[in-house]
């Protein structure tokens, strides 16, 4: 495990050293008075490097045996009382081979999305039902407009739950008939992913209606209905991609890359969507890069999960994000379109045309 | 809702308006068209007051309807995407009369736990038993130790899960046949509290052990499996009280007194572990007061939620904790009564000793 550590130089071997015994044991070493434990459980530090002025990157080793096969005991052990520090964040994992096979990843990942939309080599378009408030009705136009439109997902705004104005039932049937209605019309496939959220029991019977109504994706945020109710939804067969959300993801202490990039593709998300830099959200365009990295990139055996930038986004900055992520995508677009109010589809289609113009191979060969 | 948020004063009132936004419709107001979305839905600023250098704290009022009466949704329109900004942190929450009622809260509180334990005025006690990678036999030898000793509340490290070392059905089995023997040669009762922890089903499965072996209360960490998940667990009737462990709690910016004061008490926490100052972690002291404070606090018609600063303490820091917390309190102590080894009955007899010398309401009257 790798975790970034604030600390003056001449503390800092004793912060890796606490911070390995809270990760495992949770007492002082002299309270360890059997062999097994000290030499089987014990969490140790395996290096502290400089990361700059008053920082370091101290990865420390813990057993694998201490996880079990278990979401939360998982992210108990890796970041459980140490989330209380201030000064830590966990930065990466490098578990043993295997370990997070066990927990599935992606079912269908980047290609099993390219083949559900029929599109196999461009970047992909997403756009969002909103605002929450709206009845049944005018959501289920805006998803028709999006889908005449030409985008590959739909995704409802992820404030949509199951209030009054617009109950989950009657919105998912609205609005999986509107993308199906537009499929007749164009002849193109548009998944509808609505937002499940709620406590398991919810998330459950949620799932039963996308089911029941043919729907084709689930938009969820693991973090709000918790990594091990989201792992159990995946797990239980919901047979459809689930696209996560980082809603609540804390992201300030958790190392994105890590955290949206491996964990939520671990535990079974096959498109995650995170902040593209330059919008509502100030992350570095680092970040985001290493975010986008860290998801498509081999892994434990994995299936790579797509990444899915957005938060703010505009069909002007399209050439820009395409050049920036490459194909391997799905631009998310949200308010910006919705600003166009009665050109909704004609706005959309700028955004389509955008994408695939810019998405196109020959043009992508001629930016490598 | 109120929300810390670091600016240039130049800036915030354009910040203020975008939380607003961003925890509401999520899109831009001019994509906002229908009168009833406008005036109902969208959230609104209603005061911004300065707290210190480049820092203000934001008072945004957001529509109830949009929460539903859904535990997941609650935390998403609260905090979900703006917790992925690192300038802003929820502060507290003043929702209407009513709304935290909904969720039950705790069942025992304060009052059941004093109950159940014997003890209507002075400060309780707690112990943890750890460490983990011990087998069955030698945890139960630690659990009989402390209740032997006098401990109130015997808790699992919140490490311990379902490893092979110690499994989970075996381990409760025997810590709770433990304590039934402790209780047969001393007369007093002390409440074994296992950590459950897991996806949703695997805690409905341990719930039921629980209620099998006659266990008298149960550790749980919301942050961990889930607030969902945890609120189902208690509302789905677990019989006994809960303690609530912080466990990756740090992971979202969350004052701590509103997250683990009032939220998981509204979830229904009987009991809250937080870091008491001085210890493993560097909370400072009116932070763990405010925590305290606000677990008592009358709260929306709520049971008061018991504080259990815990995080390093050792015994000779039990009076300045219970001058600190009045007797109201819980204290944890963990890995320094394990450090005594062989003579752990014995000094687990002087930290509770030491808080009946404490919290004796004649001590604590000259004290006032």
């Amino acid at each position: 495990m790798k975790y970034r550590v604030r600390a003056r130089p001449k503390e800092v071997e004793a912060i890796a050293a606490a911070l390995a015994l809270e990760q495992s044991v949770e007492v002082p070493l002299a309270a360890v008075r059997e062999p097994f434990v000290r030499e089987n459980i014990v969490g140790r530090v395996e290096s502290i490097e400089t990361a700059g002025e008053g920082r370091f990157e101290v990865a420390v080793r813990l057993a694998a045996v201490t996880f079990g096969g278990d979401v939360a005991q998982s992210v108990n052990m890796l970041f459980g009382n140490s989330s209380l520090h201030d000064h830590v964040e966990l930065a990466d994992v490098e578990p043993p081979e295997g370990w997070a096979a066990r927990f599935g990843g992606p079912r269908f990942g980047i290609e099993g999305l390219r083949r559900l939309v029929g599109a196999p080599e461009r970047p992909l378009t997403s756009a969002a039902i909103k605002p929450q408030g709206l009845p049944v009705e005018k959501l289920a136009a805006i998803c028709h407009a999006f889908a005449l439109g030409g985008i590959d997902v739909v995704k409802d705004d992820h404030g949509l739950a199951d209030q009054p104005y617009s109950p989950f039932a009657e919105r998912v049937r609205a609005c999986q008939r509107a993308v199906e209605r537009a499929r007749r019309e164009t002849g193109r496939r548009t998944l509808y992913a609505p937002s499940l959220v709620g406590s398991p029991k919810a998330l459950a019977t949620q799932a039963r209606i996308l089911r029941d109504e043919g729907v084709g994706m689930a938009l969820v945020a693991p973090a709000l209905v918790g990594m091990p109710a989201f792992h159990e939804l995946v797990a239980d067969g919901i047979g459809v991609p689930v696209l996560a959300h980082p809603a609540y993801s804390g992201a300030a202490r958790v190392a994105p890359p890590f955290l949206l990039g491996k964990l939520f593709r671990m535990l079974g998300a096959d498109a995650v969507i995170f902040p593209h830099h330059g919008g509502r959200f100030a992350w570095p365009k680092a970040l985001c890069g290493e975010v986008a990295r860290a998801s498509r990139a081999d892994w434990q055996g994995l299936r790579p999960v797509m990444p899915v930038p957005a938060g703010g986004m505009s069909v002007e900055r399209v050439p820009e994000m395409v050049r920036f992520y490459g194909p391997d995508v799905m631009l998310l677009i949200g308010g910006s379109l919705l600003v166009a109010g009665d050109a909704l589809v004609a706005r959309t289609r700028e955004f389509v045309a955008a994408v695939e113009a810019a998405g196109a191979p020959e043009r992508q060969r001629e930016l490598a």
